[in-house]
């Protein structure tokens, strides 16, 4: 499939925010990483004040996963649409963080299994009931994993069509981090152990069963480590391709996209792949508690902004994170100069 | 000086709020820290269902300090109470964080060495015109760091009175990082050079005699480890006292407050050598660049919520921390049930 254009952000107008940023009333550099996301926003943006972002979302998508009849979850499969029902109905985790950081929840069925009625808040983007068991069979074909994509890249032009100018992802798939830790090990050749966690919270003896289920399903379908769709086909899922797909889509409209934890962090693993360039217009929202997190951070060079040992998914840590974000922005645009305030600056 | 009656809180309220926390629609402990703040503030109010703090405020001290003569401060010591008219006219850094986190900002002249007109917002509970040059004597009288610590008492009940229910403490004071890190060497027992930074930024020649002045400042005054009154006193600073009375206060009336940087955390510090159990009503907004912080932070057995390079002081840190705690209370009150939601709980 053809990767979108993304242009590399604009470091001449780092320095321009930084020599903003110093004329501000507080010792140079005192701000840390609320200069940074300042910084990294201008430079996005394109413009030395870009407005605070008026509209923001947070795109949930939805995938259920043939892994899990390998019982490497806590919960049964039918948890997908139950909660696919619960973040329609307001009372998820991602429901109260999104409206405590004054963002929109969209919420995408691009892959589970189940039939929903149009409801307010639903995407209707299936494109699978479901994976298949990717420890007997590729989980997707590979134009599935290309459409998955495009869902997330056409949601992105719509939502940036109607004024959105800061996006958050998240995910919901009963069996997902099975999916994400085989990208993460695949991507960067890391061991599946090292990249696997507890997920929902299962036993060591679960843990060993789930690092087998992944390394068999590696063995089973060797994905091509240079290229990211034959990877998401054959180990990943559909709202991972989704949230892959957002982040290309983000980044070539250069809007700042906030990648959530461990699952949104495989789909951003599979759309830098695809396109470096995406990274300038990450954030990466927090640092999971699974494992694998990191090693897939690292590999992109991303730092996370919080460490709140979250590992619930759905966006809760984007949607804190983007809190954050905006808290820099606000630094940058409303403070006081030296000159405004008539502080005296260094002693001579 | 009488040390307030202050009450452990109830650790059996704590379970009730973690089997609330289980029954929500979320794996067990998913939320990791923001789980930890809604059982911590249930623990702290006495009841099942706390309401969402209404009104909150950061109680920004702001004080002179003598030792600025000694060269320890790239800024002179006028930038206090120019940065005191910054904050009244909200062009300061905490003006911004704490509207963005929806909290009012108390401005406290406790020891500032200039005349204010009385202004709205502004406190005027001057106890000295700064403190002396602790290298050369005692910064202060111990009466006078009496009174520092009832004027931060006496606020806390007044705004209590006023119906805030969330506290932050800040500081204003060109050279109290030094104050702050003599206090830390003096409570701890650590050595200057491991608490002792480069404050609002300054360089290598200087940190080094900025730490020859600091063990000067304890050699000459010798404060009784034993007494943090008289450390406070001998090498502290008046808007330290103040952050010292206001965490003390809080607890005894059973008030969470945020706890800021580096001075804050001298603050409380001081606070907890009087009376330990204040630990149960704090929280540690963020790990602050400066060195001797963690320091401090861990002899109060204390871990930081944000990690985000600051080093600004002011509030600020406890401004955005707020957030995240009152992210925690949202979590506890609002998210549904799996009975609600009609989620399926753990596979059988």
């Amino acid at each position: 499939m053809k990767t979108p254009l993304v242009e590399p952000v604009k470091t001449d107008l780092m320095e321009i925010a930084q020599q903003r940023l110093d004329s501000l009333t507080k010792p140079k550099g005192s701000l840390g990483r609320l200069e940074e996301f300042a910084r990294r926003l201008v430079s996005m943006g394109g413009e030395k004040f870009p407005p605070l972002p008026g509209k923001k979302a947070i795109f949930t998508f939805a995938g259920d996963h043939g892994v899990v009849d390998e019982g490497v979850s806590l919960y049964p499969r039918e948890v997908t649409a139950q909660m696919v029902y619960n973040f329609l109905n307001g009372g998820a985790g991602i429901n109260v963080l999104a409206r405590h950081a004054g963002s929109d929840v969209i919420v995408i069925d691009i892959g589970v299994d189940h039939d929903f009625a149009e409801a307010p808040g639903l995407m209707m983007r299936k494109v699978l009931r479901g994976t298949r068991n990717m420890r007997k069979e590729p989980a997707m074909e590979r134009e599935d994993a290309e459409r998955c994509i495009a869902v997330g890249m056409d949601l992105s032009r719509e939502y940036a069509l109607q004024g959105y100018a800061l996006f958050g992802t998240g995910d919901m798939g009963i069996g997902n981090t099975t999916a994400s830790s085989a990208i993460a090990a695949a991507v960067t050749g890391t061991s599946v152990s090292e990249v696997t966690g507890r997920g929902t919270g299962i036993t060591d003896e679960g843990l060993a069963h789930k690092v087998r289920v992944i390394e068999e399903a590696i063995a089973l379908n060797k994905p091509d480590p240079r290229d990211p769709v034959d990877i998401l086909a054959k180990v990943g899922g559909t709202e991972i391709g989704g949230i892959a797909g957002l982040i290309l889509g983000a980044a070539a409209q250069r809007i700042p996209v906030v990648v959530d934890g461990f699952i949104s962090t495989a789909g951003a693993l599979i759309a830098w792949s695809m396109e470096p360039s995406v990274k300038d217009y990450i954030f990466a929202a927090h640092s999971s508690v699974e494992i694998g997190h990191k090693v897939m951070l690292d590999a992109m060079g991303l730092r996370p902004i919080l460490d709140l040992d979250l590992r619930l998914g759905e966006g809760t840590g984007a949607a804190l994170a983007m809190i954050m974000i905006e808290a820099g922005l606000k630094i940058y645009l409303e403070m006081a100069t030296f000159d405004e305030a008539g502080v005296s600056t260094e002693a001579p």
